[in-house]
């Protein structure tokens, strides 16, 4: 059995503190031009391709560049550009292909065909040369170093941190850019969640199934940590946002259910604390992710964020005990923590 | 314990027919209209603000509406309008609220911003005098008639068709509204289904966990037969694209896994094909919902649609076993068919 220590996961998780400070060194004119262009152009509407853990970025690109910036941010349906051949019309539209490797065709197909509409494109990767970034107006590299274990954990939050990057420079940046300066010393002290969740793990070794419930900015962070648990435990855990589970889903709750509720403080908190209420109420066992006081206290399992963030810089931390808890769980079910069963790094779909 | 063919979800399920025929004689005018509106007005981006059952149907749209009618759609994220209040910029967007019942503040908050921004709004509902149609400059009744089952079925399909008369409109009508005009008698052929899936559910009884693969059109009703097996069954099952179960989640199938793959024959076939032969490989336990005999030979349990439709069309039938099925395997379970423990019929989020 190798040593967790020794492992590419382990190594990578702890590697985000110092991805990030070069991510925001590096890349931040990349950004204010990119930035300068949508204005420039007056854009309003973005189109987002990307799958897996790239997708999740995506889903907070949604939520960041929508509140912050005042953009529709859709999600592209790949399969109408690779498998269909209809692809819509982007008028205006911003295109943003997200992908650690650069490679997939589906996502490629998608670029390609923004370029020979003439939209605007932009492409977030770790590979500046692919097929992928040979799309892109504009190309924000990630600054990950090379990624080996099969689980995306750091070139995620540096999609996140880009992101965020953008949206910094398409406002007045000087407050939101200095608080996403302060964001790779909250990450470095986020890591020191391992220890707590180390313990919490072996608790979860039978676990079978699970729900992960993240709302508003952190929608991502629930998508994100369900698939991290999925690729490295095997367990089947599905992500909601809290409204869209009591529109139905609420009704799988039985006593002993387990629910993660990612929810750092912020104006989603309110309703954080009457939602994991009413899972109380059903005798769900809630795993709590978060700083606020009154929602851990609510929680069997309370995972206390150490570095609060603001809220809109709040999952690129809210992720990692995600991270770690998918990782100590898979370690404490002996599995393979770098190359979990049937699947690769690079997916190539159409 | 009653009768199963007393309970409103059966007699729900079995009115389709009815209902899609109502939709498509009284509503067409009302869809030729919101096409004149979309087409004078150079609209490109569509925006659809739902929960539930129809935020299913919004997914349907992302595809019909893009694939042929050359529009890009994207989902809306309600919170930002009900909870963070920061709405971004609609320009010159279509934002459709689609709603059973016309009441969930957070979708009615969506399209009353897009009306104060000066958007076209139109809105799919059971409910034309409702909160939400007050916000619609045009309203699709649904022509359902009361639904009273807690679990969605009839107002779903209609949702669908309704969707499917608007994308005829705006295309050169002929043959898409004469195919659209054969789904009501396929629907009925399709709901002799029942007794091949009442001896089937038995199977599952004890099944705690499932996959739902289904991609293109029909990633609308992976999503819409998950919704249905959680909320009758209690069931956990997730709904994927074929192409995002192989970024990942492909490492939870084992030896007896089930998943359902749904894939009427279509452009999608191939696809459906090689991602069902991986499935194999591993082991999984296959259900196939398809009309295409070399997919239907590969399952386990194969559930052959009789009456196949344009692919395009195909979500509105291909959902019905995935309905009769969740209500089969809740009367196996002795479960409450019309009253799902936990949820209510109008769930009201913010």
């Amino acid at each position: 059995m190798t040593q967790l220590t020794n492992t590419h996961l382990y190594r990578e998780i702890h590697q985000q503190p110092a991805v990030l400070r070069q991510l925001l060194d590096e890349e931040e004119a990349t950004a204010a031009a990119l930035a300068d262009l949508i204005r420039a152009r007056g854009v309003e509407h973005v189109v987002i391709a990307a799958r897996g853990t790239s997708d999740n970025a995506g889903r907070y690109a949604q939520y960041v560049l929508g509140a912050r910036n005042g953009l529709s941010v859709g999600l592209a349906a790949p399969s109408l550009f690779s498998i269909y051949n209809r692809p819509p019309r982007f008028g205006n539209a911003l295109v943003i292909g997200i992908s650690q490797s650069g490679q997939s065709p589906d996502i490629v197909a998608v670029l390609a065909e923004a370029r020979r509409q003439g939209a605007l494109t932009a492409v977030l990767t770790n590979r500046p040369a692919s097929p992928l970034a040979d799309q892109g107006d504009v190309v924000i590299n990630l600054q990950a170093g090379d990624e080996r274990a099969v689980a995306a954990t750091k070139t995620y939050t540096a999609e996140l941190a880009a992101i965020a990057l953008l949206s910094a420079a398409l406002s007045s940046p000087a407050e939101q850019r200095a608080e996403l300066a302060a964001i790779p010393d909250a990450m470095a002290a986020t890591l020191d969640m391992d220890g707590a969740i180390a313990a919490a793990a072996p608790r979860y070794r039978y676990m079978q199934r699970c729900v992960i419930i993240g709302r508003g900015y952190n929608y991502a962070t629930a998508f994100e940590m369900a698939l991290k648990l999925k690729e490295l435990t095997y367990t089947i855990v599905e992500p909601y946002s809290s409204a869209d589970f009591l529109h139905g889903p609420l009704a799988m709750i039985e006593p002993g259910f387990p629910v993660v509720v990612v929810a750092p403080s912020g104006q989603m908190s309110a309703e954080a604390l009457d939602f994991t209420r009413t899972l109380r109420e059903r005798q769900a066992e809630v795993i709590a992710i978060s700083d606020d006081a009154a929602l851990l206290a609510l929680a069997r399992v309370p995972l206390a964020l150490p570095a609060p963030a603001p809220e809109w810089l709040s999952p690129i931390t809210a992720i990692v005990p995600g991270q770690l808890l998918a990782m100590r769980l898979a370690h404490t079910r002996d599995y393979d923590i770098d190359a979990p069963r049937a699947i690769r790094k690079v997916t190539e779909t159409v």
